[in-house]
């Protein structure tokens, strides 16, 4: 099996993609993610482009990867500026990354007419940028931008510029089809060719404005290049990048290439995953990690599928751990509910009774990928393995702009331990929902202490049926940490305020249930139904919690 | 130039798709649009499947086709049935098609795992059934289902399965991908061997779950098939099919085939119009026709393109009848901000002043790469060519969930045409939101009856600075409509009730300059800096508007 090395820019390229806005955050909880996945190599930004990116890369160097090289982008020093006075590549010397990936022309069309310099003098633009940062102590990638639009266009004058970027101590050669416009034959031909010109190992970077990225990656792998690059989901400015969801599951099954860590059975998880984090709704019909991709309607296919799914699929779904989807009689996600409860720690009983609610819910707009918490409850409370720790019984947000101290936002709600105990409170906040949030828990707070250190980190709208404006229903996605432990929790409902409490609630529920173990049901009682009135209530230290 | 033929499937491999279902009527339309567009095939339906197909066939009978053929699909005659007594191929022979495409089995595994039945069967089934259709009159295709996963597995089975059709008549025998698991090499090949051993002319069906369906139809091409096949925007079963919104601009712009009647600058209104009838919201990245085929963010990119077009994008947007984007945002420069104006049919004057009010906006969380019409409204405003339409004194927003009717919503809000007249109403809604947009609206309505058509279509919130739950910035974009034109506007606030106020002040008054021409100063005016009061304002005809 020829090992074939994986390189991530979701971060960087995928975050050119119109309507995905990257936080500092985001990134770093991504960077875990592929880190985890298995890439190779990480880009993580551009430093010096955005104070974003700076933070980032001034964060990283606290990450412990396991499996990746962080690598960080930017391009070969402005044409008259020595490189030891340009900015971008003094940022790119003093971030933290073990690599360098610098970009520079090969195409004589964009020497020409963008720089406007001779070919000498690219020459030496990007054989002293390299020799630059090599001396700084980094590892250097070379970015052939337009590679194959160059290639065809001057393959003598293209190819001098790739010979110089490893003259230079490139280590590796990227191949770009920047404007995605190239065939998959020309590109498997045009790699031959070059790879008989140079002896630094090859990448490819391909874009997918003519529906082919995919297809050109793998004529390149098959040519000889040993690095892929892409994107998760395939995002990217225009039309996307080569979308790596996709791509690697063709080199690893149908290709026969060794990814190194990968595991191919994770990439549904991290497609998903990545699709909360950049707020984008994933495509359903993505090949391999879509929720259609292995979905079938139609009586033919469904029992030709149940006598050998060979008949109708073209690979197992669990390869790379998606699922089945029979759309008349849904036996919709229990695999991967099962898979799930496994995950959490969880017995795996009853998954047809969870399924069934799970689709109901869903139907209504809940999602359960990236809430964990909420999923948790949810069995938690169906299993009767816990029991209601507070209650809400009211409340009334107002939002007012008519005074003269801008526009301001008070909550008054009332919550009880349903043990008897009542608090009625009020509190201010920056927007409607952060002041019931501060509402919530200065009375939970009074019953229980504990929730002081607990705090919101993130908080997502996403508007469902889309089409009909702020008339539609809305599910929220909360963030939440007590300092040691994130968990996400998720609420739905047609108005934004109450969606927002569902979630409000769940969040500060599973704090208090999964951190500080209010409401766990002893073993003993966990079959019978008892009405909860302090009865298996204990305490981290099983004594019983003495309520206000 | 080589004549490649077009078969188009939307209405039946297409239908197929998960959340689409078309009326009788909307595919008599789509007929009518893919006839105009050139389509050589069009496949209807499967007459007797559904009395929607057999209703659809019934009424096609009376379309005046110009350019297209219609086909109508089946399957051969079940095992032990003879033809006559088929009722499947009963209702093909008596539909008004000119051609019937009829599938049958090729792959080993099928003929014996699905049908039971011995390969010498599996031949007659599929004569005898292209014998039937011909001498009822009909014009007939096979469709070799599995044909790929076939001829891997048993060459020789397979291509007798090819024959035995050729042999019965059939005039085209298309090869199909089924499972949409093959790679473009391969099919390249077994296409090349295949056509050396019949002499019928051949097509290709391919789907699309490894992302390689383009690809390998292209491939197929390459190697002799004179037809292809696919669905607009590629909508179909699991992955879909070959999405013939990219495929056609490779054949016709890359590859130089000839596609007979067929003008590809046509191909993005097709695109469009197809997403309409289908009520999905077309993919924007779509290569080619998506509405960010051609939208370039990042200076570098700009200022190039500005210089030439062929630097950045692989083909003229013209070509494919789409257009050039320009994104406003943190990455761009003047450049982007001066071409961006251009497209907007505005002056590029003060180009500095907008790049740095822009760039203050956007550190503030501002973001105006897809709120254009809040962009037209900044720049308007800053040189002084358009006046305040109304202004809002101030509101209340107010939710509850302590009374009966669960959570609801009101708002009040005072409403001023900025020349003494003042409006205060209320409105409830679904959410604050939509509660405060309704009372807007209706408070509005008194002094512009226009507003009327106006409204909301999407609304988008994104948290900035996560990290720190509900109590950061956010960014509200809403896209809106009067029926005719969209337009998107952004507003950012600590508050999300004020940031969608601010948003939803930017569409009306957008809607109220740009649509109805309130608020635009004459040329005369607008150099002179004026008080507003009542100057400058002229309805479209000119003339001043009596307000109320």
């Amino acid at each position: 099996m020829r090992r074939i090395k994986v390189y991530d820019t979701t971060l960087r390229d995928g975050a050119q993609s119109e309507g995905i806005s990257f936080s500092c955050r985001d990134k770093l909880d991504l960077v875990r993610k592929l880190d985890a996945f298995g890439m190779d190599f990480i880009e993580g930004g551009w430093p010096g482009s955005s104070p974003r990116d700076d933070s980032f890369f001034s964060e990283a160097a606290s990450l412990e990867l396991e499996n990746s090289s962080l690598v960080a982008f930017g391009s070969t020093c402005r044409y008259g500026t020595e490189p030891e006075n340009d900015a971008n590549l003094a940022a790119l010397s003093s971030c933290c990354a073990e690599w360098c990936c610098i970009f520079g022309k090969t195409w004589d069309l964009h020497i020409r007419e963008a720089l406007k310099i001779s070919p000498e003098d690219n020459l030496s633009i990007i054989e002293n940028s390299i020799r630059f940062l090599r001396d700084s102590g980094k590892r250097v990638m070379f970015d052939a931008e337009h590679f194959f639009d160059g290639y065809r266009s001057d393959p003598d004058l293209t190819a001098e510029a790739v010979r110089a970027a490893e003259k230079a101590g490139s280590e590796w050669i990227v191949l770009c089809d920047t404007n995605g416009g190239s065939l998959p034959g020309y590109v498997y031909e045009s790699v031959k060719e070059i790879s008989g010109k140079v002896s630094v190992p090859l990448g490819i970077h391909c874009h997918n404005d003519s529906d082919l990225a995919v297809a050109c990656t793998l004529s390149a792998a098959e040519a000889g290049c040993g690095m892929v690059q892409g994107t998760v989901n395939g995002i990217g400015e225009r039309c996307g990048n080569t979308n790596l969801c996709t791509l690697l599951p063709n080199l690893s099954i149908k290709m026969g290439m060794d990814l190194g860590k990968i595991d191919i059975r994770a990439v549904t998880e991290l497609s998903k995953y990545a699709g909360e984090i950049a707020n984008t709704v994933p495509d359903p019909n993505m090949p391999y990690v879509g929720s259609r991709a292995f979905a079938h309607k139609g009586g033919i296919h469904v029992s030709a599928i149940a006598r050998n799914p060979s008949t109708y699929e073209h690979v197992p779904p669990e390869s790379v751990g998606n699922a089945r989807r029979i759309l008349v009689s849904d036996m919709a996600g229990r695999a991967s509910i099962a898979e799930k409860l496994k995950q959490l720690g969880m017995d795996s009983g009853g998954d047809k009774d969870i399924a069934d609610t799970i689709k109901n819910l869903e139907s209504e707009g809940y999602t359960f990928e990236g809430a964990d918490a909420s999923f948790e409850l949810l069995v938690r409370r169906m299993r009767k393995e816990i029991e209601p720790v507070f209650g809400i019984e009211g409340f009334r947000v107002y939002t007012d702009s008519s005074g003269e101290n801008g526009t301001v936002s008070e909550a008054s709600i009332k919550v009880t331990d349903l043990r008897g105990n009542m608090e009625h409170t009020a509190a201010d906040g920056n927007g409607p929902v952060n002041a019931l949030d501060n509402a919530l828990r200065k009375g939970l707070k009074c019953f229980f202490p504990e929730l002081a250190s607990v705090r919101l980190t993130d908080y997502k709208v996403r508007v469902l049926n889309e089409g009909e404006g702020t008339g539609t229903g809305v599910r929220v996605l909360i963030r939440s940490t007590d300092g040691k432990e994130d968990w996400t929790t998720v609420g739905v409902s047609v108005n934004i305020i109450e969606a927002s409490v569902n979630a409000l609630k769940d969040s500060l529920e599973y704090a208090l249930i999964r951190q500080y173990n209010y409401g766990r049901r002893s073993d003993e009682q966990s079959d019978s139904d008892t009405d909860g009135k302090g009865q298996g209530w204990h305490h981290r230290s099983g004594m019983h919690l003495l309520l206000r």
